[in-house]
């Protein structure tokens, strides 16, 4: 029926981007184990390069291309850890990486982007323009588009997250858990699981103020995200993606939502007991856990720390 | 002429702490690299076991006790690291932590001895008060004092973040730095550096507002903290010991000081781009770099991050 990645292009994403990625670190607590009556494996993807796991897709997607579609370079249109990432990924293969990103884009982010060297047009703050101006960008330089999710390159570099969590858990995990914007990560790790661990169940979470995801699973087609979903989860606000679906129908088991304040303490917990920094994005699994709605109990549970770049400016609680 | 440690006795507390202590990674980053002209290699003592290296002195000196020393437990004033470090090492032997602090401790840090199974007596919030309560617990209880730094043993165990990082940093440092305040884990610091990595020179960092390790330092003699030093690096406010003074005089090259602004802002860098949660009195040698205040440049540099506590409540920015 659906033609989804094979467990030899998750393999070979492993390889193609292990020169560049860091393995991340999964680190273990007996004090949130006692709390949460399981035992909890955190993938450290806030330790990836570019503080998210963004960089695995896109480093994957970087370097699959050939040397004369390479020449040309890469773009996106994004203002959070997609835009870092391709730009960094393009900077180790030597080409451009041209990012649009909406002329109010925080700067900082900005200034992360350039960093990396990215390449930047802005464009008007809506979806709209954005594609548009994305595409003129291409146009005018034959750059490779390089989805931030609904590309199977980018999914296959996702998944490499849960095929290292897996492997170096060091127990057959009985359920893996990420959060779910677009659907890049959790279907990578849904097929992660299903190539590498296919015992394991795969429960996804999003924010209850962005629950299209849920929506969609439980009507079984796309239901986009309401415009401007008023969630604290930043990098959760897409809407699910015609390639990304179908895999999360097929091979998610679950998906459970959480509130906002449940995500601020669950963000606040990890940062005092792992002392690890990460976005409110990556709070949103271990919020549902903590808010019992995934039944963990005696459980080993391995869970995707999706990032760490949050402004300190704006901690909020 | 100084009956210090000798190189066995760190090596012993080596083992003697190794099924108990975390062996806590190293983290660079090229962007802090790039900053700061060298290589830099952070040994993560915040996420050692309970939040700070000072597990690790405590841990080798319940663990040195005898059977009948260890029946009786052990005994300290910490209203602070070495407070839950004392009481979860005496967990871990199975042996009573008799832990006097102030009755005007912070909740968060008395919730946390008790977590940890130390039974706490309250003294008046002075030193003299808690020096006659603690002498009054070990009247009654036989138990062994376990001095947060002036105690070969716990200095022996604070030296093995040290003897790590030389073994793990995977190339030889040119220098080794690490915050003073009693001086437990400067001296040990500079002890392991004496015995397993003679050419690397020795740093210690503290704050400008509570510069008595420099004051003693230059002076040749101890010269006591200030009542109550005002520095955000609550970590560092003590006055040098009889016994970690005369390792420092010995085998501390320089003790460099900085601003409270400088702490902050190396905090939040820290924070920020290795994501990882440190306290004040962590990021006190990481401003001294930042601000020049020690030749790095093209150099390995070791950099103990000494802890993770921190009041999330009370962020200094």
């Amino acid at each position: 029926m659906h033609d989804f990645p094979e467990k030899n292009d998750i393999l070979e994403a492993a390889s193609r981007i292990e020169p560049f990625a860091n393995r991340t670190p999964i680190f273990t607590s007996q004090n949130l184990n006692q709390i949460s009556g399981a035992n909890l494996f955190f993938k450290c993807e806030n330790l990836q390069k570019t503080g998210s796991f963004k960089f695995r897709g896109a480093c994957n997607a970087v370097f699959s291309l050939s040397e004369s579609e390479a020449r040309n370079g890469v773009a996106t249109h994004s203002s959070g850890n997609h835009a870092q990432a391709l730009a960094l990924a393009a900077k180790f293969r030597g080409i451009p990486a041209y990012i649009v990103m909406p002329k109010n884009a925080a700067k900082p982010k900005v200034a992360a982007v350039r960093e990396y060297g990215g390449i930047i047009t802005f464009c008007q703050p809506n979806l709209r323009s954005r594609e548009e101006v994305l595409k003129l960008v291409i146009l005018r330089t034959n750059a490779t588009e390089v989805h931030p999710y609904n590309y199977y390159r980018t999914i296959c570099g996702q998944a490499t997250a849960a095929l290292e969590l897996f492997e170096d858990a060091g127990q057959k995990l009985d359920i893996v858990m990420a959060p779910v914007g677009g659907g890049g990560l959790i279907s990578g790790t849904a097929l992660s699981a299903n190539y590498f661990s296919p015992s394991t169940t795969v429960i996804a979470a999003e924010p209850q103020n962005a629950n299209d995801a849920f929506l969609s699973f439980v009507a079984g087609h796309i239901i986009p995200a309401p415009q401007k979903p008023n969630t604290i989860a930043d990098g959760l606000l897409t809407s699910l993606g015609s390639l990304t679906f179908p895999i999360i129908k097929k091979h998610v088991n679950k998906i459970v939502t959480v509130e906002e304040d449940d995500i601020i303490d669950a963000m606040k917990l990890i940062w005092e007991r792992l002392k690890l920094v990460i976005e409110p994005s990556a709070a949103v699994v271990f919020a549902a856990i903590l808010k019992g709605k995934v039944n963990v109990k005696g459980k080993n549970v391995g869970l995707i720390l999706c990032g760490g770049n949050i402004d300190l400016q704006n901690i909020p609680w």
